[in-house]
């Protein structure tokens, strides 16, 4: 913002021997300006180097077009979708995206909210942190009428919209299509329970237990952060296991992929010895041998659905009575869980 | 920005009987406040939900301590890690970031530097888009000495610093260890020679194969988009080909992993029929079977080193003499280029 004097209206008014006030119209494409005249006010103003004063004109309307956006980590291919979703309706509606991450812990989260605040942000999409009890953080936001949207890892407050899918569907769904298969002791790899895309996809695991007669065995359950590392760490633990699980079921696809590789060089076959699904239907899922049965996990329509809503919600055609808006989540079987050919 | 009314400083101070300026003081944490006094400021701060106007106190220093960023494509893996690093620089340092996607369209570009212009970032950190031909659409940035700087897709500019790997050397490396291996016929898969990461890609490429004596064949070199679809139709031309290639270094790991699956659907042996090497060491790379050679591009680091350069040039601490950083590359040789065993 350093350099040279700022252009003003008043500058292009001299140079086009024009009144401030023509100018000023002509900016914003006023009707009683003349076409030929507009065009002559935004060639002069491009030549001249002007820049709308957006900032200052915000400050006035008390807005400043911008979202924020927090996220547990930015490198996870799941959240990119989602973000490119965000953006794309961000952009056309004429927003720009202010985005941090939490790096899963709480504290950083509640730095996040309170810059975004001091940033003025005219309101905020947030995924919680794993360790994340409350949104005490953010009632300064609630505390406005500021807006704020949740997404995948989601708050219940009374002023807030959820974007999510049926976690307890698609939970339920992997463990059934498991037993489907014949599979009786099925492992359940996730994270931590304080987050309802866990704790729903765990309740659906053992309802569909249930509903099946097989008893939930909590030996059969790990927790860890489902990253790659603990995927390797988990197959180990579950390889000392005897009788080995004839089905792992992980909560993302990075953590079921690193399990197949772990699995298969101790020379246990998959889906034969151990079926195997995940969750999310990430590129890996595709790619890895046998491919990975998983659930789609719709994140470019995710965002897109949250920043609509939050832009409904700022244009006052949207209030706080959308609770929540659930997304279509699919089971896509692969070779990993297919035990009958 | 709606709902009820705003919490001023005169507010703080009547609720606690203190001066205005007393409470502005403990609010800005100065010395000359008694430590209890700024403890009783800033809870009653908190208490009434005081928000401190950064925007309007930024609007009077001339800065908005945001930073813009323009990349072509938010959903690539590569893409989420750069941002990861960048993110995390530039939170540490107190900059917002402001992120838009040009979906490789030089128009979306244009659009998006015009909309960061006018919202005032302090500064720019792009990656080009497949068609850009010049940077006359950042002239408004340039002619402000607002600093702009170029990651990966870069432009040579006096007032730009750009941050790459070697481009050629790692094109080159990858060649020669395929010429090692004993291929001689070598496809390279890539995309618009209008960037630097592809033309100098395939300049490394061009070299290696001169310095075996190798002759370049125009009939080898394939231009597309680098997606998985592109590496599926391309697979199919190849297979046309009469002799098959011994091998195909192509520019990207999602391109790679999309040929090395078509070629085994095709019955065709990776790597002793068909050696395969790719760029970037997405997670995919050590997935596919076999697991590709690739190279490393180290993502976070390279947004980390963009964000702490652009704030070194907005605190002074760095001038425009800055032109290029480059980082370390690897070439990093798996199962699917090993002929040799």
């Amino acid at each position: 913002m350093n350099g040279s004097k700022e252009i003003t209206i008043y500058d292009i008014a001299e140079a086009l021997d024009l009144s401030p006030a023509t100018v000023s119209r002509g900016l914003k494409d006023h009707p009683a300006i003349k076409k030929d005249t507009k065009k002559r006010i935004l060639e002069k103003a491009k030549e001249m180097g002007y820049q709308h004063n957006l900032f200052a004109s915000n400050l006035r309307r008390n807005k400043t077009n911008t979202i924020g956006l927090i996220v547990p980590r930015l490198n996870s291919y799941f959240m990119s979708t989602v973000i490119a979703g965000i953006e794309k309706v961000a952009n056309q509606a004429g927003y720009n995206l202010i985005i941090s991450q939490s790096l899963e812990s709480v504290k950083k989260e509640e730095i996040n909210v309170r810059t975004l605040y001091n940033s003025r942000v005219d309101g905020l999409l947030v995924s919680l942190a794993y360790d994340t009890d409350d949104i005490s953080h953010m009632e300064m936001f609630l505390d406005k009428n500021i807006p704020v949207i949740f997404f995948d890892r989601i708050f219940h407050h009374p002023q807030c919209t959820n974007i999510i899918i049926d976690n307890f569907k698609a939970g339920y769904d992997v463990t059934s299509h498991l037993i489907d298969q014949g599979c009786k002791r099925i492992a359940h790899i996730t994270a931590n329970m304080k987050r309802n895309v866990y704790a729903d996809r765990m309740k659906g695991y053992k309802q569909a237990l249930s509903d099946h007669q097989i008893p939930f065995d909590e030996k059969l359950v790990f927790i860890n952060n489902l990253s790659d590392h603990a995927g390797i760490k988990v197959s180990k633990e579950i390889l000392q296991m005897k009788p080995l699980p004839d089905a792992i079921f992980t909560a993302n696809d990075a953590c079921a992929v690193s399990c197949i590789r772990e699995l298969k060089m101790a020379g246990i076959k998959v889906p034969d010895d151990i079926a195997v699904a995940g969750f999310n239907n990430d590129p890996l899922s595709k790619v890895i041998e046998p491919n990975l049965t998983t659930v789609n996990y719709p994140g470019q329509e995710m965002g897109e659905a949250a920043a609509s809503i939050l832009i409904r919600r700022l244009d006052k055609l949207e209030g706080t009575s959308l609770n929540t808006i659930v997304l279509r989540h699919e089971l896509i079987v692969r070779e990993s869980s297919l035990k009958k050919k």
